[in-house]
């Protein structure tokens, strides 16, 4: 599948918790920092995701903002 | 100001092109690799984007989905 | 590539928009009904998008309301 | 209410899981496939969702993203 | 028809900006402020968006954040 | 921290409800009217948002729909 949504950065899995309905994913970047997402719990089962899995962290480009230090 | 979104990457601004609302800013992370962002033309202004300028990209937990290579 | 955005339904390209930043394109679902997508321009590009072209409307779960008629 | 987001596809409620804030419903488009929502609690009791109730999915087309197969 | 998302608050469109695709629409909140939106050029000309026009301004409650001052 | 997203409303916080992953935040506008906001427990927790704080609400234009009443 190739996807209009450009912005896809390798990780790892660094954490999953798990809640009712959603899971909150904390990627760890192949160029260094974190990224936390926060995806339904049942597609966080249904990709298999656990700590040290190697992922894309992807995002639409108009979810993105853009700050001022 | 600090933001409940957690995901604040450094990043410096590569390119910016303008359209009539929106507004491409492409951004090279400090760790590697791109993310574009489509903001508001008016935003991308009064922050006085151009290329080499240093920011965050800033996203919402809730926008980032993972995915298997 | 296998993406945590469960909600992936198959349609054709109706119509294509091109705007100097973003694109509007018109999906008619498989399913019956349309679905718009604004995307950056850069995307529907780079995918070639253009009518007939059989594609996926791919949309996070937590991007989805409800409504009662 | 006429709504910006022109993007509302009839559905009806398959399934409800509530968690302590966030809830998923499962809905099964009037055109055949199904779309996953996830909605906050609240909304989702205060709409009264349950299985079979008649809906409308609504997305705004900013979050429609596109992809080839 | 009514929306799961809750966050409806009474404006008046005080600006808009029409590009090829997208348009920006500025709103005066009935309770003081401002709000931007970007929605598709298509639905502010179906919604017939002009200035002094009295709106509701929608947003999910996933997309809203919360930053300290 | 000066962000894209210029649409920062003054607000005080009227309500938390913490899940094992999200947290709902009701907030009560300076203007008047509420937004609920749905937002990681762990950026609840972060921000230390209980009732009476004040804070900003935040919104990207990008989310912001348009309806007619």
């Amino acid at each position: 599948m190739e996807l209009s949504a450009r912005n896809q950065l390798p990780a790892s899995v660094k954490d999953v918790r798990m809640g009712e309905v959603m899971a909150q994913v904390v990627l760890e970047l192949a160029g260094g920092g974190e990224l936390v997402a926060a995806i339904t719990r049942d597609s966080a089962e249904r990709l298999g995701l656990q700590p040290g899995k190697r992922v894309l962290a992807v995002v639409k480009a108009t979810e993105v903002m853009v700050a001022l230090p």
